[in-house]
């Protein structure tokens, strides 16, 4: 039996977190040990919900640990919305209420604390802001040696000509609490991001959500009802057929990273003025000596993918064809 | 009689900006009628000099109006002797001082003026700091309706893996005067930028450098001596043959724009923080409403270049083999 990776996942359900979160569900890879929850597709309120919701519909065993309501400074961004639905899940129809509470602890005590009770064995693929891990990091700053990797949807580091979807050169995610970001790359854990530029290089068509739907008819059919809603805010950005995949982007990389091309160097997130929750890496190759990035640890992002194998994966592990 | 363009030359000189400016003076395309002086690869002194060294040297024609010392704001850095020499020409032996006086106007009125008399004929390309540029707009704003179009060198915009020289993100024409640049693209003239991120695309080979020297005796040699220290900094940043192709690249758009691929949309210039310096261009495609990008002027930046074409072009012109 394959020894499977222990997986925290940090979400904000979320279209594509939902279908983030039955990637790591359905992976014989994957042992999921908890779902943290943030503000960004939803009010904290509504993310945790609607993982507490997922984990009820599907039979997930991991606890849903609720998360902090805002960011570490200053306030965020209300949810979009207009990408996601009112209640972030695409407005399917939706209990008001679930019956399972979430887990006692807050988001980042749970964080440490399962983190220290799996020394070396933890992975966390966060896919929302970053302000539960940063707060984990103030807690217990010993986690950054405890964990096993850190893999992060967010950002964007301008390959491909994709950049931001908050300014030109921002990320929702990071733009939506940059200090907690910040930190989080400031700690000498083993990191990747994949960041927006190669999260939209992916695209699964209706042909394709359609098939997954006739050929799963547990998942399938949810998948294909909460990505109409989703469709609608691609078409109205230009894209004409399906969807892009940004978090199961970050539970592809956990599952096989050879599907991604990366670039190592530290990484900085802009603070303030027009570029405000830009993510800025310094190419361990770039011969530049800069205060602002210089004597911060280095972390991989991702800068291309195959998009046709990460395809096959996602279809493959949703359809529970591996071994 | 080919009708040719105007051209005045806004530079920093600088041993890539003297390769560009014999690529005016030997294209029978254009017409130089300009040479204006700013600081960066020297000091202004320096780099005044140097052009009216050039102008002597090879015979040609248009003055020299000297820039501005420094930045409309702030102090800039010192020069980058290490890129260019003690002498911005690759300390090359030189004269002390020059005879040839420089033009009566300061930099900024010789635009403006040169401008207005020779209304929707003049093409500008600058590929220093855009200090020059700005002070003419500052002095007479009516002229980005006047001028044919202008063509800078300056900024990264993050195509190929490539970004910035100063800090990852910004480039030095631009970081040595962010504010200026960012008030030259707020202006609705006809502009196109090439970055570092496309100029690096072309590199002159040292038997590309050394053929130019065997087959025109006059400029050839001199292109050779000056690119010799130029080339120990590209081998200390791990190019090991040759050089990057900067300042002519923004010549050759002037010459032959179907070289390069385009993509349009506003530009801004970032001030404070980390990015300080860097060039951000919100696409036209980009359906993302941003108060820092929206209802500014929407200009060209390149974004991919005909690498062998442009090289290929440069030797024609230089080797006198065009028509």
């Amino acid at each position: 039996m394959m020894n499977r990776k222990k997986v925290i996942f940090d979400t904000d359900p979320g279209i594509d977190d939902a279908m983030a979160l039955l990637f790591l569900h359905k992976s014989p890879q994957v042992e999921l040990v908890g779902i943290t929850t943030g503000p960004g597709n939803g009010t904290i309120d509504v993310t945790t919900r609607n993982a507490l919701y997922l984990k009820e519909r599907f039979g997930i065993s991991a606890p849903v640990a609720r998360g902090a309501a805002g960011p570490l400074a200053g306030e965020a961004p209300p949810p979009a919305a207009f990408v996601h639905g009112q209640n972030a899940l695409g407005d399917i129809p939706l209990p008001e209420r679930v019956t399972t509470p979430p887990h006692e602890l807050p988001a980042f005590r749970f964080i440490v604390e399962t983190v220290r009770r799996n020394p070396g064995e933890i992975s966390i693929v966060a896919v929302g802001r970053m302000t539960n891990l940063a707060l984990a990091l103030r807690e217990d700053p010993e986690i950054v040696g405890l964990v096993e990797q850190v893999v992060i949807m967010g950002g964007a580091f301008g390959y491909h000509g994709h950049s931001g979807n908050v300014s030109p050169v921002s990320e929702a995610n990071i733009h939506g609490d940059p200090l907690a970001a910040d930190e989080v790359f400031a700690a000498a854990w083993p990191l990747t991001v994949v960041g927006l530029d190669v999260t939209k290089q992916t695209r699964m068509s209706n042909a394709y959500l359609r098939s997954l739907a006739d050929e799963n008819p547990k998942i399938g059919p949810f998948i294909w009802e909460i990505t109409r809603f989703y469709e609608k805010f691609h078409i109205s950005r230009g894209v004409l057929d399906g969807i892009y995949v940004h978090d199961s982007s970050a539970v592809a990389f956990l599952l096989d990273p050879s599907l991604f091309v990366t670039r190592t160097g530290p990484i900085r997130v802009v603070m303030e003025g027009i570029a405000a929750g830009q993510t800025i890496q310094k190419a361990d190759s770039l011969n530049l000596p800069h205060a602002g990035w210089d004597g911060r640890p280095s972390h991989a992002i991702c800068t291309d993918v195959d998009s046709p194998r990460l395809l096959a994966l996602y279809r493959r592990v949703i359809l529970g064809e591996t071994d």
